[in-house]
């Protein structure tokens, strides 16, 4: 008979019938309760065996991690925490799992140990939770977009290209190491790659995609992007995905409309569609916070803070409001941040933002028209020839969650910049094409989706919430 | 006030109201008729100007290319071809675009030509059409997984492991090429690298994605993937996109209903929701046949083809029953096959598959149960001893779209595999990990984006259906 999935068996009040699932133990009582998930939900199925007919042989092989084909019937439970269970009548073992070898114990790992078994960590309660969630954020970024007129873009991960300048890069090569071939400069001889020159992987679709939006009108990537830094933090990895909405004739104030409303629409989709995940994932939060001591923890739950963001107005802030704001902070006065704020055109550091984010402002924060000093070449510049039409989204305990801008539409200025920033005009002669022929004004950001899952599961670690994580010295799996 | 993209416009009746459209111009016809257009849908809003009352140093400005807003009064359009127009009050030019320098004039360029314009080709209306289908069928894709209970897992694009053997692959590095470090044996160094070891551009997701389904049960994956093959063919990317769903507990016939499913279901998601750019590809396709000599044209236009594969049954062939038709089919027979069929065995080459599938059957076929030796370590070996659960989808005109199987569950017939294959046991600990832990049957395949995209558009050509081609020699953009 067809496998029902545990999700579907959960809802259904079909008492008495016969139903077959398929899964894999998590813990075996008694000698007689399986709780037994296939990663449908975060919810197991009780399976409830008769002892005295089941044979010994099988018995021994229940053990957790082992896989399982269960017929029975449908019953109502009398147990607490579960509304149906299985009464078993037939058992099969599908694969064995040796409990003195199995690494995923029923008792509590810690995520650098499962950092370590990535490919079986999600067989655990956390890491399906978060993973269950990563896809449907993910879903819920492709629905709000084609819902909303916009199209998708796949912009290229191998590019021939490193004007955007957002970071180091990955060289991307076929030419043999030990000997690659020179010029007569004695340099290598990328001609003779593959792509006939030298090529890197993408740190953003930006540049591609606003060539999109010059036609499509709304286009969004949503895709890997990659930076080559030996940062070993919590919240960088060298390859990450991140969604880029681009949209012709937005300004930024639009720009900062579209990015409120995205973010919201997108955490509403969850705490609508993932009930169950997110209620063990504020729990899981709510034990964590527990062992902090009690001037470090959170004021708000997992959940509090989701509803906090979706119900409230993230506040706008110009860069020269939020440095006056710093400049008279106590942090400041008392020079308790690392890096002073003496004046105007200092680049904010993540402390600066916390600080505004969670002590000054208590919500997430927009902050508009930064130095130009300090920003990419393509922001547009405002009329005061001095700062730029950039914007940054700061969530509460992620920091920069968007980075984004109105982008330069104007040719001349636009060519001044790049002369300024000592780019090489002629990699970028098609970017330019978009503003000689029928240029507009148009902007959009980057949001870098796995900040966006942290938050959304409260995970510290960035690594915890993609499934194969790669940082330095670590591209295992 | 707030623009309205030409889309909503053109189903509104809002008549006598007053509208603003921002696009660009397609053709401006008699000084009076402007044609706009915004990317929003394949169709133009036809603008109506008073040449008369409008500034003539205005009127110079409107050539083909030119990025307008247009305010007036949406009124029923008496032109054919258009139920709406407005009736220009105000215009304003946004962007010139000089007619002299445009490269993308109001005719017929080549897709050669257009392939070296690849962020301007997208202002017209062939290559606006197939990236709006492109982006339709992907959100598809992500809506009937969402849909069936799949969850997506992003796999890693670089990878430490290089056991899946699809084909040559990218080195990534960050190592100087110039001069990089050497071990003691003389070899390059790769410890010193990013990662700690030496690393490449993932060829599939499906290793890594066969973890996440035995813990998740049904899973996909859709993500970039790299061949390093030197093939300068219409149906070749050495960047390309694709979907790789896996399942456990499914065998190779639930394998080909998924399939078969799920390709129907993002077809019949397209004709219910991109008719307008449909149509035009359907007319684009049909006079390009007329090109062609007479019996080379098509038998069905590209409506007629993608409703022909929505209502008709794939064909299930076993590889020996083909082998059985080519030995015996005419071409074999009179040595028109470049590689003759004589027996059991051989690997099916392009020619083959399309006799079969164009002339034989007629219809889209599903080969399975190919020998072992011409297929990967992991499909799952027959009772037989010499086939493994593999199946192919073979669609007319495109060849192979999805290559699938049920893996191979049972550990030590997969390390035996391992070791014939001549494949590093140590590379793939965690991979073997899910076989000796809880193993289960499970099967999955990999379709291959772009090709998907060529069928549902009718395009010829695969680098024409990707917005920034990757080939040998040409990573521009």
């Amino acid at each position: 008979m067809n496998r029902i999935s545990i999700a579907e068996l959960l809802v259904s009040d079909n008492y008495l019938h016969e139903v077959t699932v398929k899964g894999w133990v998590r813990t075996f009582r008694s000698n007689r309760f399986i709780a037994l998930n296939d990663g449908s939900t975060i919810k197991n199925i009780q399976c409830v065996i008769d002892f005295e007919k089941t044979d010994p042989s099988i018995i021994k092989r229940i053990t957790t991690g082992a896989a399982l084909s269960i017929t029975g019937l449908l019953a109502e439970s009398v147990g607490a925490g579960q509304s149906v269970e299985i009464q078993v009548s037939k058992i099969e073992v599908l694969g064995d799992s040796n409990p003195e070898k199995y690494p995923i114990q029923p008792k509590k790992h810690s995520f650098e140990f499962l950092r370590e078994q990535a490919h079986l960590r999600i067989r655990t309660n956390t890491f399906s939770a978060v993973m269950r969630l990563r896809s449907a954020l993910s879903f819920a970024i492709h629905d709000y977009f084609t819902k909303n007129g916009f199209y998708n873009v796949h912009t290229p991960i191998i590019t021939g290209s490193d004007a955007e300048g957002a970071g180091e890069m990955f060289r991307v090569s076929t030419l043999n190491p030990m000997n690659p071939p020179k010029n007569e400069a004695g340099e290598i001889d990328f001609t003779q790659d593959f792509f006939g020159k030298e090529t890197n992987l993408t740190v953003s679709g930006q540049l591609e995609a606003e060539t999109y939006a010059m036609a499509l009108g709304k286009v969004y990537t949503f895709g890997p992007t990659f930076r080559a830094e030996n940062s070993n933090t919590s919240r960088h990895l060298a390859e990450f995905w991140m969604i880029e909405p681009e949209v012709a004739f937005n300004n930024l104030d639009a720009n900062m409309d579209l990015a409120e409303d995205f973010i919201k629409s997108v955490l509403k989709y969850i705490l609508e569609n993932c009930k169950d995940d997110l209620d063990f994932l504020n729990q899981r939060f709510l034990d964590e916070e527990k062992t902090k001591p009690a001037n470090q923890r959170s004021e708000m739950s997992l959940l509090e803070k989701l509803n906090f963001v979706i119900e409230n107005n993230f506040k706008r802030v110009s860069y020269t409001e939020a440095i006056e704001i710093l400049k008279n902070s106590k942090p400041n006065k008392k020079k308790k941040f690392q890096y002073l704020i003496t004046e105007w055109g200092a680049d904010l550091q993540s402390e600066h933002e916390r600080f505004l984010v969670e002590t000054h402002f208590k919500c997430p924060v927009i902050l508009f028209d930064y130095p130009a000093k300090i920003k990419a070449f393509y922001m547009r510049l405002n009329e005061d020839g001095k700062t730029v039409r950039a914007m940054d989204v700061l969530f509460p305990g992620i920091g920069e969650i968007v980075g984004g801008s109105q982008r330069e539409e104007r040719l001349d200025v636009l060519l001044e910049k790049i002369k300024t920033f000592e780019i090489d005009e002629k990699e970028l002669w098609w970017y330019l094409d978009t503003r000689r022929f029928g240029t507009a004004i148009h902007s959009g950001f980057g949001l870098g989706f796995e900040r966006l899952v942290q938050f959304a599961t409260g995970m510290g670690n960035i690594r915890d919430v993609i499934p194969f994580p790669r940082t330095p010295q670590n591209a295992e799996f």
